[in-house]
């Protein structure tokens, strides 16, 4: 017998996927689902953070209800859709104060009204601390960006800067004098109108947030795509307090940009025919890297091919 | 300060609903939500099921997963919405049996398909054991059946019978030699296909399903239609085993059938003068009373007319 403790997380999804049976449209596996619908599909998807795990040093109620919010909204920008409705199960300690509660739900709707969205249902019981949320969206008729579409030759791209919420957070844990300008640890921003840009421009061939970080994200598309990648250290865009934080705290750069996650840019690929249909939607972008024939990503350093390890958060 | 634990469940819907913006179509308040899209609008609903209260003794993983499918299936079907698709988000003891996880995930699958709908997604982390369950279905141009539509001088009816879930659950406690043909406690069966003609016959005023009791539903509807109801006690269709638990246990048949809840059948209210279109569609329902224009519901045992108390369950 196994304990769900010592399950990888990537067997577990696997294995529960082998026990339901495939819906039409697009089941679990990707960073959302399509459901279709006779008026047209509809993008779902569902995830839940943790006071255990998803609540830092240092953050209110309203960011955390934000950061509930922004992770699934986050998974919508990923297939290219726009947010319309959220619900949220919240399971509380009973000692929790109300206040608490609605300070959560503050925050979530902050983080709704910001992209767009409203909350459209709730459910509150008794537990550890998590909250459960749902986001629905729209595509408007364009076709989804998935995981597995990525071809060999194709670019490989990120949005915004890389970093950022893993240097904030050992800052933080290693009492640092370091203030970001903005945080990107506790007010993580969905890149809603850039996932929608993408998907519009039709150049894109895949694409994943990197909430678990650029190796998690790298390994599922080259999984979903069966292809492989060459990311190249020296292009990746460093985020806000990267190199202070790596400095002070021996963290090395890479584990702040690679390994850590808890950031909210999209990682993707496009055909490299396109890009020109890519730089017409006025998109900030950094290229990284380029699609392989192999089936790993891989970081390039100076002079150094090395297989992309596993996520460390 | 208040903690949650000090919260009536109304009080803190009502401060959580003041403070989250009302969203286009009806949101949180009712069974579930109607979230308008341009090709039509979609039913969603989200609830939990919890360990430490949805999983009385003797209960099986997968009757667990079933329940955690059926209350939210049964919220669409209070709405006359047929399901569609599910998205559940599981927080699990790290030391819980991966086995015990896909028996979950299996029963969820099987309520799914018993009413054709599938799991489009879903989310594991650690926490104290809950599943939050997302239900997304759809009305195919049916009008929605509310809570809030009941008017004074209609008829109130009930599908089904009611007190078999709490008969099964008070003998289990007791340790009753009691065993009902069919475990309505552990695999509740929403009505579907009932709500679904109940909405599609243009007769039924209002409806709720009866989640949390007779009285708290009777009570819900009260409170949305601004209106109050004379139920009256003789007139309750008795589930499988009440008579024969209460003898036993000395609860009264009233708690049994009117205050524990965690049965699926619905409650609603009908024009008396379409009364022809519910005979039509063949459907199986006791009439229990009257809507009044007082505002809350009454219980009339033989001589005595009594204001339904809190639910206890």
């Amino acid at each position: 017998m196994v304990s769900l403790r010592e399950m990888g997380e990537r067997e577990l999804i696997r294995n529960i996927r082998s026990i339901i049976r495939p819906p039409p449209g697009l089941g679990p596996g990707d960073d959302s689902a399509i459901i279709p619908l006779a008026g047209g599909d509809i993008v779902a998807c569902i995830d839940s953070v943790t006071f255990e795990r998803h609540f830092p040093k240092g953050m209110r109620y309203e960011e955390f209800g934000w950061t509930a919010a922004a992770v699934n909204i986050s998974d919508l920008a990923a297939m290219g859709a726009e947010p319309i409705g959220l619900l949220a199960a919240l399971t509380m300690p009973p000692d929790l104060e109300a206040d608490s509660l609605y300070s959560i739900m503050a925050g979530m709707d902050n983080c709704a009204e910001s992209f767009g969205a409203y909350i459209y249902g709730g459910d509150t019981k008794f537990g550890s601390g998590a909250v459960s949320c749902t986001a629905i969206g729209t595509l408007n008729g364009r076709s989804p960006m998935l995981r597995s579409g990525a071809r060999p030759g194709d670019i490989i791209a990120v949005t915004g800067a890389l970093g950022s919420a893993a240097a904030e957070f050992f800052a933080k844990e290693n009492n640092l004098d370091y203030a970001p300008p903005f945080s990107s640890l506790k007010i993580p921003i969905p890149r809603v109108a850039e996932g929608i840009s993408m998907s519009a421009s039709g150049a894109v061939t895949s694409c994943i947030d990197l909430s678990d970080g650029l190796a998690e994200g790298a390994k599922s598309i080259c999984s979903a795509s069966r292809v492989g990648m060459d990311i190249f250290m020296r292009f990746l865009p460093e985020g806000h307090g990267v190199d202070e934080v790596s400095s002070e705290t021996g963290i090395s750069k890479e584990d702040l940009m690679l390994y850590w996650g808890g950031e909210y840019e999209l990682l993707f690929t496009f055909d490299k025919g396109k890009k020109d249909a890519l730089y017409d939607i006025d998109l900030e972008f950094s290229i990284i890297g380029k699609v392989t024939n192999e089936d790993v990503p891989y970081i390039i350093h100076e002079n150094k091919r090395m297989a992309m390890e596993n996520g460390k958060h």
